[in-house]
């Protein structure tokens, strides 16, 4: 029998799994990514933060692939800019990709929400380039301000805003809250500690609103003990010349702002089709993470939309049910006579503040402090791909847990480029 | 006593070896340097062909100022575009900074000898960035080779010319040996080890020319048993539109060559003053490295040019000397009463080729082959900065070393940035 070509857009925990998992005998596999690694979302603000480098939270796709249980499986480096779903085809910037079956596990990019204006002028922390300049503009701005007198270039120089309240924005300003605390003293010693203010503004009444109240609580006090300034209630209106305007009239200057307050499935064009992504650039999938409208298509991770009677506005867009519903979704595939609906199994959720300052939720319990934060660094640790990323963490953490710094605040910038550049593709 | 200022430019091997010896009771010390970082050419061929990664060979500069052997040394961040020499100023793009003692440790840059045309399209390996995105190029044609059945366009692709046969162009090229002969059949099944060629091009008639004959043989040799084809006595008279021409002739075709033939001293503004610098962009020094025609004004390093009967056209550009030069001028500038003319005491010079190929040079004693790689190995891995970059390094490097590859092959580009940017300084 013919095996049947399975193209998989993505190379995250979804698309990873569908890959390992999927009967090899059935299907000849290819992974398309923009990226040539798979990257590591939840970390990305340790990179934000010079905690680690990029290198160690991402893992060459092609390396991963010729592990045995992925045995034959292709990877093909490329951009998706359109799924032809009539003739079937995934069509890069490179090449047109025909498939049988198609699994879109592309995830999901910033949304701004229509403010343009906002949109040029802050950093994000999305993606691993998107991470390292963060890391790069924070660096940028302390050598800045040691190097000025002036008193309110001093203070533009030195407010970080965080806009958004969800684990990330807390991750990052937590880490902020760290290097005013423990580390400007010891390297900058041209800049006061009071000097740096860091914001976090959430528009709503509480921080990690996917989690239990308890977390809430302890993150905004655990963040309060880093001098970070939460903000709830407080929506942003608009950022512009280095003026950050909240709703109700409010400003502040700040050079630096990091938004986490949204996030949107990451588009393509969709051709000889009428089926469009639903709310948040969501595929609108059923319990067997087919796309409703389109045959052979499936959608997972945090791109899919699977609204059941537990989860009505859709699953949590986090690594768990990406596993999940890849490992479901191969065994589906795999044995087509005997699919099973996907189900989600919540192992709970965490997140860290700081040095010995995290929250974990699971099921009705509840850990914060350091019980918690060991807790948070063993489930990362693991999750990592590859024996030496695992080993390179372990160094650097356990090297900025004794000297309270990290040897890793560098700004590695891409230099000037001349005129002819694969860089544009 | 009033301490005097004074300003070093470059925070490289040479600067720091002044800021660590100087006596900081008669000196109030600043170190300008356009990167947060300092960093250690000698690996730069590494990050180039994915063996380590460019945060393993950086040091944050305001880190290493925190210990206690440069008390009192301060860091500035900035790219030095003019030095005023009767008013005593050094300017960057930030701010003016008055000196009473200026000491230039800038170092080299790429020498294209006037061709403008070719600077635009080759890669070169004189700074992280600049490595970094030579990785990336490398790897972006592994891809695309991958993606093309067009013979033609893979012959392009796949083809990489190194062109300049000193320790860099012989490493990067031994590395590139590597990769076609251990890697692809691994890791890229879409390209046969015959398709992928390196070609390494110098105009004099040895590789390694700073270096014993002996060396030089064996470099040749080893580069052979990787599959490098060695081009002596061979002089690159263009290369554009993908085209590399040499003298007499004869072309090819190759999207990438890597640039090593040639340095130049990193120039800045000299106002009001008639000096200039001498060849190769250096700066004309006598016995204690003062610049000849200033006043208060040193060089050290690869940037200073000290000729005396022993060195008739001036030290070797290694790290070695930057050291020595560095230590003897703290030393004549902290006791000025008993200077010491410079002198260089070499401690012989090593190339790797790749595993288990390496030639050392000391004295009238050579070795070769696997001896040779360890003692490279150990002379590099001391001489890093930093305790977590050692241990790093040696964990990548044994990885490496058993599983013939590498967990570092990423493309980890800089992403699109919006329009206000800090990053055109």
């Amino acid at each position: 029998m013919q095996k049947k070509r399975l193209v998989i857009i993505g190379g995250g925990f979804a698309g990873l799994n569908v890959a390992k998992n999927i009967d090899k005998t059935l299907y000849d596999v290819t992974v398309v990514d923009r990226h040539n690694y798979h990257s590591f979302p939840p970390l990305f603000y340790q990179v934000a933060s010079s905690g680690l480098e990029p290198a160690s939270i991402s893992f060459p796709l092609r390396r991963e692939l010729t592990r045995r249980c992925y045995r034959g499986c292709r990877y093909h480096m490329g951009d998706v800019r359109a799924i032809d779903a009539s003739a079937k085809l995934v069509r890069t910037q490179y090449e047109d990709i025909p498939y049988d079956v198609l699994v879109i596990a592309a995830g999901t990019t910033n949304n701004f929400f229509g403010n343009t204006e906002l949109e040029k002028h802050v950093y994000t922390l999305k993606s691993t380039p998107q991470a390292i300049r963060c890391r790069n503009e924070i660096l940028d701005r302390l050598e800045r301000a040691s190097l000025t007198a002036d008193a309110g270039a001093r203070r533009r120089l030195l407010t970080f805003a965080v806009i958004g309240g969800g684990p990330t924005g807390v991750e990052i300003a937590g880490a902020l809250g760290e290097l005013k605390r423990f580390v400007l003293k010891k390297e900058y010693p041209g800049i006061k500690e009071n000097e740096v203010k860091v914001i976090l503004i959430e528009g709503t009444d509480r921080l990690l609103r996917t989690m239990s109240a308890r977390s809430s609580a302890d993150a905004a006090k655990a963040l309060d003990q880093l001098g970070v300034e939460v903000r709830l209630h407080t929506m942003t209106k608009s950022y512009t010349k280095g003026i950050v305007e909240l709703e109700g009239g409010e400003t502040f200057a700040a050079d630096t702002v990091i938004w986490t307050a949204g996030v949107q499935g990451v588009a393509f064009d969709l051709e000889n089709t009428d089926v469009k992504p639903s709310f948040g650039g969501r595929f609108d999938v059923d319990e067997y993470n087919a796309v409703r409208g389109l045959d052979d298509v499936y959608a997972i991770g945090d791109i899919a939309l699977h609204m059941d009677e537990k989860y009505p506005k859709g699953h949590p867009q986090v690594a768990q049910v990406a596993i999940q519903q890849g490992r479901t979704l191969a065994r589906n595939l795999s044995r087509p006579d005997s699919r099973k609906p996907f189900e989600y199994h919540d192992k709970g959720s965490m997140a860290t503040i700081g040095r010995n300052r995290a929250v974990v939720d699971m099921g009705k319990m509840h850990l914060s402090g350091r019980l918690a934060w060991m807790a948070w660094m063993f489930i990362h640790l693991i999750s990592l791909l590859g024996m030496r990323n695992k080993i390179v963490v372990l160094v650097n953490w356990t090297y900025s847990y004794f000297t309270f710094s990290s040897g890793l605040r560098l700004m590695l910038r891409p230099g000037k480029y001349p005129v002819r550049s694969y860089w544009n593709d």
